[in-house]
């Protein structure tokens, strides 16, 4: 294998990991994108490693869609100019789509509504990636065609299914690549490949032009170096599909940095299996020790109903939901299908509907036991994968080894919840460690921002290049659209009395500023929890402030909280900018103390404090 | 039959139908609950109807029920001392449950859920009625027991399947019953009787210990004579069960009359079905002018995609869900089953877990259609059956009189949506006419609110009683859990430029105040819209206001809208109560002219429009 040159990439030159800050700033230096391109394909080339794509554009077709980006503009285009793969399971206009399967192959008329998406907004397509047939397994070997070789460690198993694009993610030779998941498919392969391999939300990203594999759990998923550019091609594909039924309509948060503090669930010492692997038990322990690190809380508990609900999928009823896919092709051409896939699949052909409605009983039963195990927590963390397996042990085994490999992924979707697996740096065997972040629907860039954490904490190399983890800039700011921006000014201030008003509605810090120079503060009659009052006043002065992102459903929950004289209103900040937040009507202030020379509440109180000490 | 006296309950009186509001007032005048039952046991028996009740409590055991209720208080007990039934698919503890299937009958060891929190409440229980076999079936003969008599003629089928709860609400022997409802069983009947049927939305109440027909779609239901007594009886039953995966948390509104205006979508021309029965047309018709004096626009809409959902139901996989329930008796012993039941039920042994899921994504497209096509309706309005059918019809054709008779009820469920059917007074043959109106989940509150009105104007006699409806008591008033009270004092009360960003959100309009006398209203500059700007000032007056219910989660999307000067805080109405309001921050009426002695802004605008006129 080739490492790639560790230096960002500079003005002209066209080495380093292919990450999107880096070949923005190459670009706005004046690299052209032929040659981010032509390197692109350098590095295919020197993988020499006929599994990984199963169709590679022409170059000829590279270069016209890259003529036709236009100039650089990251700002209307966010994705100029990056490569990227998609699992040849999702459609890409006038070209086939195999899922894997010569025999199920079919010319698709257009993008997959994903793929025009990322398109749209400037990614280069390379081409289309090997996959276990059908999606069906985590291996990555259950292909007909060659299967990839793992990046980095060709003994290993490349994990699936979507095995081509992992590889060619970890290789460097895309940015990102589109897999899907159902059981695992998008997470197993980044733990494989030492990569970070983001799983949305189920229906956050359109399945319009994707192979089901079980409809009603499928999500198309993103491969990428670093959490910032799986999440932020994310973000482009995240949008509601009128034609796809089980399109959701989510807000995609920009990510922030995780909150001071936060409950993580982990399996308890019983409930965690990594099948004799003590160095992916040492290694998960370590990143445990990230997480506290950061500021997680632990909280150990039992695994049980999510190994039950893992066992649904491949054990239960929802087999026959890939049976549905494969009905007519196992009638028609049965050899046509890869023989393990094929052994699997038939098994849904005699599950009745009485059969899947017992298993639907139970599942929403399942749900509601874990959904209150797990209602205190911000997330749960556990190991992508319990253990590694070479392309030979799978071979002795290939059902058990995938059925392990699922221990920590099968259970996610049946529980509609969303994941991110992220690398924590080199076991003490060299390969590489993962964790996975999971919490409840919508809560991608929750777990998104606190993966992205946990990856710089871990300092790994980026894939199989060789290269560091870049320090990643400084985090976009700003609410999202179902998110109200509110000022507060005292005790809902981080680390005050009345903070939890705002944290437990799921409310995010997003930054501390201050007012214009023209409010006067209050110490309030009354308390505890004692409280400021701001006024509009043309002769005041700036105030301190911190500003919150509280989810606008939220919204009437919070403000059943807040309590005469004070009220909500408009602020106007230094700069002129104005956001909703705490005022106080000018009636309330009988008895009250004015502090405006504190400059703030925080400085206030300390200067009580001090004064009582 | 029995024409029941129209009198009211006076004091020391049983005569007129029992109502709760008839029954608390006699209550509160002396009345004993001991005569109740004893006029309730002897309606009963001049029914002279041995297919009403599969079981009767005895009278002991009701005078004892009556005894350990405490003295009388309705606050406490919302029904103190109301008699009621329950079909014998539901549990009462230490009672047989048989599902009209003597093979199946088990005792029950406890009340189910629902049953209990009635009970709770002061409701007394007469006894278990009889229904179409586990629930399945529509008209009401589908019983190895005698067959209930409908009771406006008794040529007429009961309708079902809560056929005995429909009966005996309409006869007056109970003032309400619990039903079940899948398919419409909690509708069809209370058309075929004159009475009120509430279908809550699935999950609303808890469905521990009731016999499932299909698991996933059924809900217990309400039969009373009233709308008001439905509704007082729904929202003593409707609460959350954490035993029960289905369970829902709803927040159950007190009802409040309609917005002054409303959309309300109704089958277009082409998609009504009458089976030739013309009264029954007329009949809609006619109930649609009372909808339109209500201030309803009507919106004709496509009914195609609701009729291919009800298909699914009895010509589907969902009948496979019935056969869950009944697969070991029908392997064991297939001739304890009804024979039309039978063979419905039997056809769902062959049904394939691969049907199940293809109908599970048709299921899922004609959501999101439906979803689409009433996004901006507040309800919609059909026919409760398309036609009447006599016992002697049902004995000809038992299955194809069935399936026309779910024409407007079969689909609902499927949709999760809610309904009430409610009387509207006889078609020119003299049988009863019945309209439903249907709407999307949780707004249960909603629609009943607008039921009772129509109920109102239809002026019906009540169930077989030959007793009008008694003029209802002013509505109760207030926000619910899930609301906030938001005084308005300007552009965004009723009429005026702003009121549609209330309206859009859901609010609802809840009551015309005043402030306490301690506050200023002023005109502040700019506009149009032109706004008024209300601060609290000890040498003020009372100003005249508004109040709205604000859907909490929409208050979020509320306060976006919400612009400098103008916020949101506590306002003390007169009384000294308080809500949250609109205030002005003093700094704001820079160039305002204050305008309190006019009382309030509307005041204020007419003088300007008589001024410029």
């Amino acid at each position: 294998m080739e490492t790639l040159a560790t230096s960002p990439l500079a003005e002209g030159a066209v080495s380093g990991p292919f990450t999107v800050p880096a070949l923005h700033a190459a670009y706005a230096a004046g690299l052209s994108p032929e040659a981010v391109i032509d390197e692109a394909l350098r590095r295919l080339d020197a993988a020499d490693d006929d599994g990984i794509f199963l169709h590679v554009e022409s170059r000829a077709a590279l270069m016209a869609a890259v003529a036709s980006l236009g100039p650089f503009d990251p700002a209307a285009k966010p994705l100029w100019g990056i490569p990227f793969a998609v699992k040849d399971n999702i459609d890409v206009g006038d070209r086939t789509t195999t899922a894997a399967c010569p025999a199920y192959a079919y010319r698709a008329e257009r993008d997959a509504f994903c793929v025009a998406a990322l398109r749209a907004a400037g990614a280069i397509l390379i081409g289309k990636t090997n996959l276990d047939q059908f999606a069906t397994g985590l291996v990555g070997v259950r292909t007909p065609f060659p299967a990839p070789r793992n990046a980095v460690d060709p003994a290993l198993a490349p994990g699936g299914s979507s095995s081509g694009s992992a590889v060619a993610v970890s290789r460097g030779i895309v940015a990102f690549a589109l897999g899907t998941d159902t059981a695992g498919s998008g997470r197993v392969p980044a733990a494989y490949n030492n990569i970070v391999g983001l799983k949305p939300t189920l229906g956050a990203i359109s399945s319009t032009g994707v192979v089901p594999a079980c409809r009603s759990l499928d999500t198309v998923s993103v491969l990428a170096l670093t959490v910032d550019d799986a999440y932020r091609a994310y973000r482009v594909a995240a949008r509601p599909d009128p034609a796809d039924a089980y399109s959701r309509n989510f807000a995609t948060s920009p990510l922030s940095g995780p909150p001071p503090a936060f409950r993580i669930g982990i399996p308890d010492a019983a409930s965690r299996e990594f099948f004799g692997d003590a160095d992916q038990e040492r290694s998960f322990l370590d990143a445990l020790r990230l997480v506290e690190t950061l500021g997680g809380d632990l909280v150990e508990i039992d695994f049980a109903p999510f190994y039950e609900t893992a066992q649904m999928l491949y054990e239960g009823p929802w087999v026959a939901e890939r049976f549905v896919v494969l009905e007519e092709m196992l009638a028609t051409q049965p050899e046509a299908v890869h023989p393990v896939t094929r052994a699997i699949i038939e098994k849904g052909r005699d599950m009745s509907a009485a059969d899947l409605f017992r298993g639907i009983y139970r599942l929403k039963a399942l749900e509601r036991i874990t959904a209150s195990a797990t209602a205190s927590l911000d997330a749960l963390c556990v190991p992508t994968v319990p253990t590694f397996y070479t392309v030979a042990d799978i071979a002795a085994d290939p059902v058990g080894t995938n059925a392990r490999l699922g221990t920590y992924t099968n259970f996610v979707n049946l529980l509609d919840m969303c994941g991110i697996a992220v690398p924590t740096g080199p076991r003490a065997d060299g390969r590489p460690g993962s964790i996975t972040l999971l919490a409840r629907a919508d809560r991608d860039a929750a777990i998104a921002a606190l993966a992205r954490e946990i990856h710089a904490l871990s300092a790994p190399t980026l894939g199989a290049t060789g290269a560091p983890l870049p320090q990643a800039a400084a985090l976009p700011f700003g609410p999202a659209e179902d998110e109200i921006e509110l000022a507060v000014v005292g005790a809902h201030m981080s680390g005050m009395p009345l903070n939890g008003e705002l944290t437990r509605l799921g409310a995010r810090f997003l930054r501390a500023a201050r007012t214009a120079p023209f409010y006067r503060l209050h110490a309030l009659a009354g308390g505890p929890p004692f409280k400021p009052g701001l006024v509009r006043d043309g002769a005041g002065a700036a105030i301190d402030l911190e500003t919150w992102a509280v989810p606008k459903r939220q919204f009437g929950a919070f403000m059943d909280g807040v309590k005469s004289p004070l009220g909500i209103g408009t602020l106007t900040l230094e700069g002129g900018e104005e956001v909703k937040g705490f005022l106080c009507e000018a009636a309330g202030l009988k008895g009250a103390t004015e502090i405006t020379a504190f400059g703030g509440w925080r400085s206030y109180m300390a200067s009580v404090a001090a004064r009582t000490a």
